[in-house]
């Protein structure tokens, strides 16, 4: 359970300092919904005129919270966003909808804008009913509490079995002005791209049309939030956004190729990469942090395959737990990717030593760096193909038995 | 390590009584390949004219072994089998190469044949150079060991991290003759369809011409080794192999739509679905068999990868080691699948207790059984997408601390 898990020792030595983004504020409140002792909903306010950008899962099943998110942004009108962690609200069948609309209002009555207008999520349990009762009593404390700060409060609010809370941020240029941008981020299981158990709420000041804030945030998940993988399953819930309130003032950009745009894009993409980072050190059980380098693939859809294959096996990622450098399941890691590949023109190199070339060990290397990298928590797997130029990094952890604790008895 | 590892809970009572294939002789030793005080070197000899069928990993990085048994397939006049455990013989370059040819010839001077006629398969560690020496030095005791019987140590030859040996048969008339088939099959890791670290080599004394048997083979693989995972994990060297010795003296099939055929693809099917699912009841630290039936599809091939997709989530495997009726995590990994299907159809059942209806838990169902279900060491689940007419069985284990420590340490 959330909380008494202990911190990640892959955790931050800290929560970062947030600064406050002009035109948005936040309230938290602990409404009880599932967890005691804690914040466990958010309320954020949006000005007039803030555009907002999302991703949302591909799953099948997907949850009402997240139609009703796709529905708001079409509107083109968001005023805030309502999130609680504990309960899900997925697969509830028609109380799913309801729970969703009962948030949606007892946010839009605080704020004095229309649900319609009120972006939602939640994240938990899958198939019990949302305590919704418990959300509305909570609503005088969010009343009450809406500031320009709170993000440490914020964060946590978002968590479920997350053991620390998740902020980034950056400041960028944007034609002449500086734009800051802040988010948070939740895990921790059903952690696969497109997306998780997933949530990340990005913000910033800058004012940016909503279509160029769309295809910046697709174009920063690839290659964030669906670069890494914690256990393959995919949450019925995952939801990014971002949402700009248009307050710093800068002129807006044209159209995604508009070179002023550079330095925002950098600057978002590297406060997504950090957060996406920080989901995979908070992996359930992970006790290592794994990046994977996959290139000389065909294409570079043909090296995120390959590279989330070897993410994704449990054969791997239990090496890896075991300190072993057992290159010969990243082989068949490879090959079950169903990708080209040829055998013998594999190479594997760990903590930068090729330890695997042409289709097979390299004989006598030197195994000392190799183990010693291995016993550290940050891994490095790269992995070269030898067929073309497609590239992909993938970030992963590895499979404890932390893992097992803690799934084979969440909701019991 | 293999030997070392206690049997698994789900293993069969004791090894059954297997009769011997008339045309069929076997031979096992103990070579010391890699384990110690125990056979892992198998010899099989099959009569001039006898027919084999075949079907290997689809891995991109297979083991030459795979591409040697293609080629001796292809040439249609195999006289044997030779296959050794402890080390794949995957993943070593030309010395690969090397060392299957070297274990074919050494077959083929005990047999009087040529090494083209020789069937060659390895399981074990990948990417390790064959200990070829210690197989050839073995060749005089395989010799002398031919025998028409000797079931159990030729099953116990071919194993790894098994923790029972595995076999099973049946028999089947065939144009008015009693026919026999016997089969012996390995896993134990990286097990998944298409297909596994898992050899299976099955024998029948029918007579029945190669195109036919390929045909009943490929077909009774997606029912019964195709139809199972483990970890998700596909090795380089899975090979299933099917040789018919013909001394039974029947009259041949005309084709594989024959009528005369009913009964023997019936009983192979029967030992095939019986050795996949031995190979399941000794999956890596598997406390309990899990069958998964998918039905209401909008195709049995999405159903499949509907099954597929609950049978390797991690969460799905870890609920059930815990004895959790998370049908949540069900519906999430029909979610991921990608297959078609609508949340608000999805029934799943477990133990025969529905207990998510039309996309809602049912409120109030009897928890009693579903407990005591959960607590057996074979559990049901069964979903119904709601759509279509498309069905699959896929059978499974669930996924718990036996794993990460069979798998944490492997190697080393």
């Amino acid at each position: 359970m959330a909380g008494s898990l202990p911190r990640s020792p892959l955790a931050p030595a800290r929560f970062p300092d947030l600064p406050s983004v002009p035109g948005l504020r936040l309230a938290s409140a602990a409404a009880g919904v599932k967890y005691r002792g804690r914040p466990d909903i958010l309320l954020a306010e949006l000005p007039k005129g803030a555009q907002v950008a999302g991703v949302f899962t591909q799953s099948k099943t997907r949850s009402s919270c997240i139609d009703w998110c796709r529905s708001v942004l079409s509107k083109g009108k968001p005023r805030g966003l309502i999130v609680t962690a504990g309960n899900s609200n997925a697969f509830t069948g028609a109380a799913g909808q309801a729970g969703t609309e009962i948030m949606a209002r007892t946010a839009a009555d605080i704020l004095g804008c229309k649900p319609a207008q009120m972006l939602v999520a939640a994240t938990g349990v899958i198939g019990e009913k949302l305590p919704d009762a418990r959300i509305v009593r909570a609503a005088p404390t969010l009343r009450g509490a809406l500031t320009d700060g709170g993000w440490s409060s914020a964060a946590q609010a978002i968590m479920t079995t997350d053991t620390f809370p998740k902020g980034a941020t950056a400041t960028a240029e944007l034609n002449g002005e500086t734009v800051t941008i802040v988010g948070i981020a939740k895990g921790s299981g059903m952690i696969a791209p497109d997306m998780a158990t997933m949530l990340s709420f990005v913000f910033t000041d800058a004012a940016i049309p909503q279509s160029i804030l769309q295809t910046l945030l697709q174009k920063g998940a690839d290659k964030s939030f669906n670069a890494i993988t914690v256990d393959g399953d995919t949450s019925t819930s995952d939801t990014l956004l971002l949402a700009a309130t248009g307050m710093a003032g800068n002129k807006p950009p044209k159209s995604f190729s508009d070179k002023a745009l550079k330095d925002f894009t950098r600057a978002l993409n590297t406060v997504l990469v950090d957060l996406a980072q920080q989901v995979v050190r908070d992996g359930e059980g992970a006790s290592k942090f794994i990046t994977i380098d996959v290139t000389g693939a065909t294409s570079a859809k043909s090296a995120r395959r390959i590279g989330l294959a070897i993410a994704n096996s449990p054969l791997v990622k239990t090496a890896i737990a075991g300190g072993d450098a057992n290159w010969g399941r990243v082989v068949m890691a490879v090959g079950k990717s169903g990708e080209p590949a040829d055998r013998d023109l594999l190479s594997i190199a760990m903590g930068g030593v090729t330890i695997a070339e042409k289709g097979e060990g390299v004989e006598g290397y030197d195994e000392e760096p190799v183990a010693a990298h291995l016993e550290g928590d940050s891994v490095l797997i790269q992995v070269d193909i030898g067929l073309g130029k497609g590239a992909a990094r993938i970030w992963t952890c590895d499979l404890t038995h932390g893992y097992i604790a803690i799934n084979a008895d969440y909701r019991s």
